[in-house]
């Protein structure tokens, strides 16, 4: 059976990784990697879909068992990837997304440096601050620090294989799903198979 | 200015490779690499569009000058791809695509590993049987030995960056046109560039 790959979609905040993600599952095959939390639920949120819920000493087991791709703490919170999830999905055949910052995808790489790793650039660092201040959630100081950050972030695209430019969406859509297809074609042990195959055929 | 890439289609004989370079030059901004050869030129065919026709002198020069990436010679004719024609393309910022036999692919790997070899496959034996006999140029017998080639030349995959089954025509172009997509969103010193733009902004 084919083994799916997983696509690493990671960027600065504000380069539009999510909103290419979402792009994706509707468009593609692909499952979205479903983090695990020791945030509250908020009003609709779905267990196995949205987060994997739970409590902090059960988080804090997977951290010491090893059990995580990647993990950080935010604001009192844990959010992390658990590994196992994702290695079973690749194994059923499906391809897996996930959706990362920068320090996040760097982890991962050092637990599956099989996976593709996507890095997404806003066009300009001008349109970064303009996204970042309609967004209204941060201090002009914060943006500023937040634009410096993101510097030091991009230094680390030579750890990726693929960087893609978001400047229209419906662009930066086409050439990640591209990158998806291509990675289909890959010179793999996959394709031993098919040769295989010739050899009993002649 | 951004430097273009190089785009090696490669397989055995009756993988197709032959059509799908010709629906790549019609959908794509690319263009075809033209062979240099010492066979005459054949009512309709256009010196520097078909091929570039020289005397056997002056292919020999060439050879012995290493101007060549490959060449053989077929039925006492030489056939050859001029190097500097492909490297002045690129240069000028073209993408470049190469229909080549796998031999031949093999030769211009070695004068330019940073090419993207692509190898095509026929869906199966018997399907590549059935092309070959289809065409009716070859007796039963060299059809067999065709076969056993093929066989011999497939083993040389793993020296490939892709492969694309072309077992449906517009399939496999839709395939090999998202690894040239793809391959124009690899990290490479392109994008230095861009982040060269990002530190002059903030």
């Amino acid at each position: 059976m084919k083994k799916g790959q997983l696509f690493i979609v990671s960027g600065p905040s504000g380069a539009g990784k999510g909103s290419i993600c979402q792009k994706l599952v509707k468009e593609l095959d692909v499952e979205l990697s479903v983090s695990m939390t020791t945030r509250a639920p908020r009003p609709g949120e779905i267990e196995g879909v949205d987060y994997y819920f739970v409590t902090r000493d059960e988080f804090e087991e997977s951290i010491e068992k090893g059990d995580l791709l990647e993990f950080a703490e935010v604001y009192g919170n844990y959010y992390g990837t658990p590994k196992q999830k994702v290695l079973d999905k690749l194994a059923n055949g499906k391809d897996v997304v996930l959706e990362i910052d920068i320090q996040g995808a760097l982890e991962v790489r050092n637990e599956y440096p099989q996976g593709i790793y996507i890095f997404i650039l806003p066009p300009s660092m001008t349109e970064l601050r303009k996204r970042i201040t309609r967004r209204g959630s941060d201090s002009p100081d914060s943006i500023e620090l937040r634009l410096g950050e993101t510097l030091t972030e991009v230094s680390y695209i030579d750890q990726y294989n693929y960087c893609v430019v978001n400047g229209d969406l419906e662009e930066a859509v086409i050439r990640v799903k591209a990158i998806i297809l291509a990675e289909h074609s890959r010179v793999s042990e996959q394709i031993y198979g098919l040769i295989k195959n010739y050899k009993e055929e002649v």
